[in-house]
């Protein structure tokens, strides 16, 4: 299942259609939530398997488990609750997704980190890069208290907007800046000049697939991390913790092709 | 959703077909659990609309919830949760299918009710009968204690052994006598002699549809109420209790059949 206090349907609809992919005797519902004790008081009763958790309960969820994961303690932040027999231990699949995508990508711990955000997901991103190996790095974020708690965290430096971009910099959006829908849909978290200079372009917005930063990355012929990578491959992790299973590459992208219309 | 010690798939398979077939925006989920106090939690915490309710906890459950239907008031036992916003209001569909199974049959008041069980179910059973009109009865049980406390409830009497069936009398069985599987599924409840001067023979045991009891009473033309009939009107009661939306007969038959395949 899934808390939150506005779900979305991805979830049910990617895990759900794995599950009859595969033939697993699974089913998976979103909950809209308040009271988050109440939830964990109910997954405990209830033996229910797993739990993805959302905003605002990644961090007020966490004295409530029986343990957490390295993935979870490493940013103070829980995504994912897994209950065996009662024991509920706590991940971070957003933090391990990015992980993974830092290896399949062979991201370059030298390149420094211009990323913008400071919110939870930011956290994820930023922390995830900082323990492969990233040690110079910026947040950029008008939130001077998160941008600079999060800076200190990685023993990166903070500024209030993009700073010079630097030859091969690896540069990192985690605003809801060009998601669809929003009020900046159309808006480029970095511009096409700081585009020109980068290594890498990652975008951990996933709607669109290709968000106009993207679009533009892909136009100047940079290299891309897309924010649908980070969504599949952290449903990917959810999945397998919580069925023991894991899927093949193409199961996975059928089924989020399908959790995406 | 649905809590019992010893979960079943009837209620699942039931509610579910009838989702389906009704294009209904629910599902429906069977849990085994021991702590009830954490199942009402995670009710009001995940906003779950509705919530069978099975043995052991039909009367533990109580306390935990806002408001007591006439019906469950009526014999101190919930089998059913209706979550209104927030307001959890308890309903016993056992009571009101008895109810409804009276009225359907006409069955006469005037008659003695002898009645072979005192357990949660023929307190449902014993009280339903009472509150129509049925004056006089015999609860028929070796626990002498909760046979007496029934039988103290509708103001009959007890007796540990059958006593000498009168001409009329109705003649119910809530006992597991007859039950596919069960040690005694090919016990009569009561004899045919019994059976030959009875007014109706009514067999709470719902598997097999046609449970010994029920044959010998259709072989000496005896009018009958069976255990299927409960089973499938206080599933439907509970349905249009969670739903709002009453099926028709034929969609309540596919769904009943569907359910105990």
């Amino acid at each position: 299942m899934s808390v939150s206090a506005r779900p979305s349907n991805f979830g049910t609809r990617f895990h759900n259609h794995l599950y009859a992919a595969l033939g697993l005797d699974f089913v998976y519902k979103a909950f809209g939530v308040q009271d988050i004790a109440g939830v964990v008081a109910g997954i405990r009763a209830l033996g229910v398997r797993g739990c993805a958790v959302s905003m605002p309960f990644k961090e007020a969820v966490i004295p409530l488990l029986d343990e957490l994961d390295a993935s979870a303690a490493a940013i103070g932040s829980v995504n994912t609750i897994v209950n065996d027999g009662g024991h509920l231990k706590a991940f971070n699949t957003d933090y391990t997704a990015v992980q993974l995508l830092i290896e399949r990508h062979a991201l370059n711990p030298d390149a420094r980190v211009v990323l913008r955000g400071s919110g939870g997901m930011g956290k994820a991103v930023a922390s995830a890069l900082r323990d492969a190996g990233f040690m110079r790095g910026v947040i950029v974020a008008r939130n001077e208290a998160a941008g600079r708690d999060l800076a200190a965290r990685c023993g990166w430096d903070w500024q209030p907007t993009v700073p010079d971009v630097q030859d091969g910099d690896l540069l990192v959006n985690v605003t809801p800046l060009g998601m669809a829908g929003g009020a900046d849909e159309h808006t480029l978290a970095f511009t096409p000049e700081q585009i020109a200079r980068a290594g890498t372009v990652f975008d951990v917005v996933a709607l669109p697939s290709e968000t106009p930063l993207i679009v533009e990355a892909r136009r100047q012929g940079r290299p891309v991390v897309t924010g649908l990578e980070v969504v599949a491959l952290q449903a990917l992790e959810q999945f397998v913790l919580y069925t023991g299973v894991r899927p093949t590459d193409e199961q996975v992208q059928a089924a989020v092709e399908f959790a995406r219309t």
